[in-house]
């Protein structure tokens, strides 16, 4: 793998997506952008990898938000020609491109936020899965602050994991905010020393790659994701009698008993890239419009 | 009543289900799952009942999940002529039909979980209203482990309860977790010691009992739990002003009011089984399809 | 503005409205209904308001909840010819005319609840964006404790903010609570001494007032609430792509990138009164039936 503002690394199961400018605070661009849908398109159609963790080069930043120098393609804030019809593919937002591409990732996503985290550096943490933080991290929705609004689909993501309250005060004061709150409010899992960050996340990530089914995981993902925001709970019921009805049939399952009745530790056989349920993806992905 | 893998008491308005297995730690079976709907369903008929505990016998477990010898129904795993097509009956999760008659329960649901709760034993507590547990409690959405995926429409409620990033977490490492953590996060609203958590919940359930009304806790129980995942507040809206309408001119809202303003414990006349407002159910129950 | 059971202050960008019933613990009415929904009228069409503040007159309530005296509009409870169409606007709740109202504010609310709010008085702080209480604050969601149901959309908004467990028991117990309580469970994001609570609540708006655009707030105010409860985040991200395509090329974006660089105050030109994005806004308010 080759790329210039991220890095991939693969070890023992877990890839290691890097956030990589280092005389940027990583600032986000759209090269970014397309490098790391490549860089998740690899990791899903990669059988090996059983779990991503996303962090920022350096001590100091995550993400520093968009870089909105022409450099970094902030010349679309002052493009001469700007598009009329809103439903044009030219006016989506970038963000949302990536936040939606994690959406979608059939692999667990761990994130390990190693400093400052704002704007587009803040939200597209929120479909990451599980979010950790070093304590020097800072956060901070500051799009009010710029004259914008919330972007990445955040307005989705950020009520549900720390309720509308806080969502609504973080977007609407626009302030930067610490790890400790982060932590109060729920929006990271656990608060980590700089140096035991990475150790954190990888143990997440192990605690995975190593007991359960790659198979399960990413239909559990999907399922969550899916099933847990609205609707009638007989959407789920619909959804998980499929699942369990063709997994506990499925070689992975068969090892896993096996390998919970014998105490010993389990080897799926099954992949993502051949032994999804024949009824995977059961929803049609709506477009942009 | 006589069952044979649960136990229904009723004393004082209160009602107990027990899950009642002692040598198998109270594990889940067909029968279980049959007498446990048929105890709500007399639980719902009768308005002697104000409110519903679910425990397990013993003080070892709650329900240590599916019970996968054929004895237990366990022998679907196996079944050596699958259905083919998944909208069929046969396909439906057992779990999920559990955890759907829970969620249209007329009574308010109360968890009292004395020990061990994995796999279904975790799930089924997710419709009750409220979860009680003792300190010895342990949980585990443990789906992954065996190369299965969550079930009983657990992808629909654990998410509400706990949060995306919790749900997240506990359902793709599938790990083991303590009554703190399952305190912690949301899972349960208070941890006791083992002797004094059926006095806890019977504190709730008498509460509830002696000072409201059965049919304004019926309505309350569908109106958040339906109304509460989504949509338009003018959901609400329509269905709470229709049921402010007919309920204010209720001889329970007089009952309601005369015994406030007398300071005096309430009589309310009005039962479930006579005195619903006449546009209950406001919806159409879904089918497995 | 003269009203007479409310007040309506607007000082530096901040507007305050203040329930102001002195010897009725600032009981609900028709009258204060209707005032309510004048002053938000105003807040928003006002573009020198840039927050408002809502709190109850005195040092003991609120707003005790709903009159149900003759004089309070009770009388509806004894209405002689009640209305048999169910969708018929008579049967409307007053509770929900505001709640709908206030969910529908252009300007953000903060709630300053300095004393007891029970019934309509506890439900009405619900549509706020952030909600502070005194440490002499109490609620009750008590309707299942007087025969009746949730109202002004509750079931809607309360399990959102507090998660469907502590919803339920709200509900369903009808018991009173403290604010310890209300801060422990989410439905404030803190308490403060009686003399703070103003203070307290005027920090907050004038963070916001002093650093973010008023067609920012605005919007992320609509997105948050109308996007963060359902669907799919594409969804957001069809509306968010608008927005940031917008609003990036908008006077207030310019001023916010300036004064961040030249690290000074902003001063925002753009009003909501004139500025708000041609597409916004984007959804069809559903009406009573």
């Amino acid at each position: 793998m080759s790329y210039n503002q991220i890095k991939l690394d693969i070890d023992g199961g877990i890839a290691t997506i890097t956030l990589h400018r280092p005389d940027k605070m990583n600032a986000f661009t759209r090269v970014m952008m397309d490098e790391f849908i490549d860089a998740l398109d690899h990791t899903d159609s990669d059988d090996g990898v059983r779990a991503v963790i996303v962090t920022g080069h350096g001590d100091r930043a995550f993400c520093a938000g968009a870089d909105l120098t022409p450099e970094g393609g902030g010349h679309v804030f002052s493009d001469p020609n700007p598009v009329e019809d809103l439903s044009d593919e030219r006016v989506r937002d970038g963000g949302g491109r990536l936040t939606l591409r994690l959406f979608n990732s059939k692999k667990p996503l761990i994130g390990a936020c190693n400093g400052v985290a704002v704007g587009v550096g803040a939200t597209m943490q929120l479909p990451f899965d599980i979010r950790l933080c070093s304590d020097n991290a800072r956060f901070g929705f500051v799009f009010a602050r710029r004259g914008i609004t919330p972007e990445a689909a955040s307005s989705w993501f950020l009520p549900r994991l720390v309720g509308m309250q806080t969502a609504l005060e973080w977007c609407m004061t626009g302030r930067i905010f610490d790890a400790n709150e982060a932590l109060d409010r729920g929006l990271v899992r656990s608060v980590h020393a700089p140096n035991d960050l990475m150790d954190a996340a990888s143990g997440i990530a192990r605690e995975i790659a190593d007991n359960t089914s790659a198979v399960s995981v990413a239909m559990t993902r999907a399922m969550l994701w899916r099933l847990g925001g609205g609707g009638h709970p007989m959407d789920a019921h619909r959804i998980d009698s499929r699942a369990i009805y063709r997994l506990s049939r499925s070689a992975d399952a068969r090892e896993g008993i096996a390998s919970f009745l014998e105490k010993r530790s389990p080897a799926y056989p099954d992949t993502v890239g051949g032994n999804m349920p024949d009824f995977y993806p059961w929803w049609d992905e709506p477009g942009y419009e």
